[in-house]
């Protein structure tokens, strides 16, 4: 058995390095046993854009944390109370740490969890929220196993499809459940904001559940033509051109049924404003872009941020366009994914072969440990890639 | 058959009078044939606190406007294409002006019918939407009679309950929209924000729902007396104490299940506040009183304002808490109620007496056309009555 | 602490005995270890009519076997991996066993959980489903605690409103669920197939949800005083007279929004058939009385009953009259009702005073654990009474 | 303007000819003016697995009825109430005869459209339900046309497509209603009872809506082939092997989430019951298919039917396995589908391309509107094409 644990660590804004840390144990945050708890060894753990929030500065969290949320892993120690997982399981981890005991929890709402954060209403892995160790990691403890973790049924046919199994985590729900929220169903015509992994896993997401046009608006062209390639439409959000136009254009209409903001506060304004920091200009134009009797989504992330522009920004107060919209009854859900609601059917759909553009779409890329801080860098940069580290080697290249 | 027609009319801003117009015809707005309408002589006709927002000058309409878009009428006339109506049927009139042949009427969004305004997504009687006649008047014209009107299963029954049933036209429909966007069901714990007719038949409408703990906030100490004698919480905004300690002094813990606002931008802010015109003070409010999990409903008007004390309030842009309550997960929704979506079923409840605490809440006062004129003085004072106006002197006193 | 337990033990049909068996352990009916579980001293525990099927033999269970499943009790011992309960804690048992764990109860299908009973696809103390130790007893043990059970915020609250609290853990939830599978909200006209107690209950929460028109058909006027006297309708079903025309008598039209079966197979006919058993009547009755549109809940319980009149009944098929409602468009749930889904919004219910009609309408009675033999047998001969047993004397009379 | 109009008509059991009768006018079939209707020039007319059952006689009708209910046509003359269509237009008919006036109507219900068939809950044109002409014909009379008809947006596109959009007047969105009856999402695992063209359509809807492993049971290999090809697994149902062991084999589990039956009374038995008519074969194996908390939908007709085995057959009573499923919390729904809640999302999936496979599953094949009588011979024989009329030789070959 492993005695230390190698893990991506925060040391402060632009600065991840990979150190060697305390190998994981069986316990709480605040030390308490915790025989509902495994230990993962991990198999693939991805960099998420939320991370850059935290590479960046806008999101603080204390210098030594362990970054990462998006983790798979392979089940090596089981606690007394883990009935229903064994040594050697194969598993997806969501992101969001979830009791399973908690009013919440008990209601689905594992993105609210009441116990597992004691300073908010939520709690994740690798995040200043609950003080729960990141997993982009060789080693990773999970409490509440039973409850939380998603077992893959095969783990040979699961190694095959890795890559993107490894979106279960996170990426790939989080993007669904943008679109549940923003009520997209079979027919439903859909934008999507932003065309980092996120929003190329919505646009893949819209596919699968039988959306008819997917629009997805973007500045990056290289981002855009992985999802143009694979079925849906695209804006470029640098033209002068408004968006309601840019949607017309291609729709014969100016607004679409459901729309989804994947960008959140660290947005950028069409055309002229493309390089001016507007940090509600992505949910701007997703109210704006949905039509009356439609809904909106807002999985990118708004909060409180001490980079935002203004003192209002700071403090987590936006200007909204909600007079203008009020006419058109805008339906608004916001806030994260509760990952374990979508993260088994999507599952069985990749299983069972119905997303073949996923992998294309994302433009995974398999990475090493030592190689993850480098990623950062890239990742910030805009690069398109998404990187999926995989810290002892298993993953097939 | 009556060759002209009583109305209340806007002749400027706190400028309403009763003239006498044209007797109503079987046309729409634009002129052409309206076979599918039908006039009624009215019964009852409330003033609706949406219609101070005329009489204020916060939603401009053109002079010579006939007021009024909560009716109750018998039918006078019918169109040659209305099949399922006969003259002297009882029928409250939904105050949105629905067409149930477009694409959202077809699916129950009649608030944002696509043909009956052309200039915006929703239209109205007695607005500047669509340009359609109010009926504060002895008469009025409805088109797609069939599709729209709600008859009354026997009229003398209807007569007897007259003061609660002339509610569904808008407000008690209205509120219970609010209620059923922000998720309440049975058991359920609510903050009503504003203590006005909409807000009071909210509270009705939570009670009739089975809602647990239903509290109302307002700074008006006789409304809040209506609706406390009714078996409802009150908070009186005007002390300078948070909401959320507020409401845990009530309820234990510091925010509910469902929190809708009915007051709209002409809010106000909470205990040295409570004079200050703040226009996103009730929306930040019950975003703030929501738990994490729980919803928001927000029926109070929102809109580009004249009157707004700010550029951006002028524009319909204001500035929202949305990242300090991004991280529970919020579920908002707005705009205009679909009448015909409730109130079938509120009748039923009325009939069958399961909101015996409504009259007395709403604390209606029933008044002649002629006194109407006052009453909208009196109302935008603050008056804690609800006043319905009866052209013809048939409801009894 | 306490060494024995004394309980109501299933010595074959129609003999229920008060025996003194061991105390109970934090062990799995299996012998493993329960570190989820707790212990509770009884406080309330009633004899419900699913009781009644095994006293007559047409629920087989084995001789010996620990009756009750409806029960309310105080934590007296935790297991080491109970976090949010505590000793002296108040608290309601969801009759489902469910381990909050498995596809089934994370989608909160609790009724249906996976792996508390290997045998089939649901789980009940006190019953042979799943070999758990029913509660009519001094003590009992629950497991998966923290998941499961409903903790009272205040307990001397709790105490006072004890008969109402104590229908929480099954027939209160139960009969609600009828009515939500049935599509009943505020307004609903609504049909219910039996006044026994959790036809009552399903009465009463249909006040409480604001049903208008809420019919309960029964052939036992005793029972069917008691739902009159709160506001209910009535129907005789021991009149010859089809059942829709006894609706349309009382409603004006013959079929209702919703209905609901709180029979079962051990229904009988209406008029000249009431005195027959006819296992199919109380579902054929109310798939008649369900308008097009409507929906239709089976509480009522069906399964291979070795005391059915056929060798179908005995195997579990039924002659239904699906082809005479096909064109209805019938929309039919049946099954256990997932407690856990309702019960805390009605405790909020109870304990806010939303259901004042409930004690009366239910006419329950306390009674010693000695007395509860005699009232197994007084309780199937149709007594109108609820019977909660009291092991340790610590409800007021 | 034509003066006759050719027609398929039923003269009696297994004879159906084509005949020329009067050109239809705008009128009600009581003889009433119709300004709300429009008179259409069919395009495409499809031959439907319910056409089968007038022809064999086991849906009685009157000689001289006009068959067919899947009608895609051309406006020709509107009424003077039609508003929003206009000459020329391309629309596809609803099967439903709905007025979009009644309760069930503005409820989107418009399967049990109450005023459109004074008999019975619910209309369609060419079956005896409201005496409303079929449109196997040149042309035809289509009441409430503003309401009922979908128009496409483009007639060029239209007609380019127009073997898969014929399939939105009845199969395609029947078929995708049964999957959402029965909960179908993405990812689900799906049974589809019956490899007709309904079942087809099923198969189709079930992969545009993201299911994962959708497995269709059927006796008949080339219409097995079919959907094999396109993305199904497949279970020969004349097999004596148990249908959950088939599933078992497939899935790794023996029940799926979602059954449907698309086959009806004229169901036959598995294995070595192939050969049996067994009217309750069908609904029985999606019942016994269906996991628990899952759900199962009856598309496939029930109904009483003179050429039943059994007299309880002949009233429409059948023996229902409900006992046995009841345990699993069955939610059973069924009867016809209310088109428009459908056709327009699947409209826009079919234009955008998002079901490529739908024509290969289908095997439609163009005939004339003489050859119709013969391909009534064919389809009653199990052909495994989908036959669609073309009365004006207008669809490209």
């Amino acid at each position: 058995m492993a005695t230390g644990n190698r893990a991506v660590v925060f040391h402060g804004t632009e600065d991840m390095r990979v150190d060697t840390v305390d190998y994981p144990k069986l316990e709480m945050p605040n030390g308490q046993k915790a025989p509902h708890g495994v230990i993962l060894k991990i198999v693939a753990t991805n960099i998420c854009g939320s991370d850059l929030h935290i590479y960046r500065g806008s999101f603080p969290v204390p210098e030594g944390m362990l970054m990462g949320h998006e983790m798979t892993g392979q089940v090596v120690e089981v606690g007394p109370d883990v009935e229903f997982l064994s040594e050697g399981d194969l598993v997806s981890v969501p992101f969001n740490v979830a009791c399973g005991r908690c009013r919440n929890c008990r209601a689905r709402h594992t993105e609210v969890c009441e116990t597992t954060n004691p300073d908010a209403s939520c709690a994740a892995y690798g995040f200043n929220l609950g003080n729960w160790d990141g997993g982009q990691a060789e080693y990773m403890f999970v409490p509440y196993a039973d409850f939380q973790l998603l077992r893959f049924p095969d783990k040979d046919q699961a190694m095959e499809k890795i890559r993107d199994l490894a979106l279960l985590s996170d990426i790939l729900p989080t993007a669904f459940h943008g679109l549940m929220e923003a009520g997209a169903k079979p027919g439903s015509t859909v934008y999507i904001a932003g065309a980092g992994p996120v929003g190329r896993c919505g646009a893949a997401a819209a596919r699968l559940l039988g959306a008819s046009c997917i629009i997805v608006g973007d500045y990056d062209q290289k981002r855009l033509d992985l999802v143009k390639r694979n079925g849906c439409e695209t804006i470029d959000l640098s033209q002068d051109v408004p968006l309601t136009d840019q949607i017309e254009a291609i729709l014969g209409e100016p607004m679409v049924d459901s729309a989804v903001d994947y960008v959140g506060s660290e947005a950028h304004g069409i055309g002229s404003d493309a390089d001016k920091l507007m940090p509600q200009a992505a949910i701007n134009q997703v109210m704006d872009a949905t039509r009356a009797g439609g809904a909106t989504g807002v999985i990118g992330v708004y909060g409180p941020d001490p980079l935002a522009p203004t003192q209002e920004g700071k403090e987590g107060t936006f200007p909204l366009d909600f007079g203008k919209v009020w006419i058109k009854s805008p339906r608004i859900s916001a806030g994260q994914a509760p990952i374990m609601h979508y993260n088994r059917e999507l599952m069985m759909a990749i299983l069972w072969d119905r997303m073949p553009y996923l992998s294309d779409m994302l433009n995974t890329k398999v990475i090493s440990l030592d190689e993850a801080p480098d990623a950062y860098v890239k990742f910030n940069e805009g690069s398109d890639e998404k990187y999926i580290i995989d810290p002892h080697g298993m993953i097939k290249h």
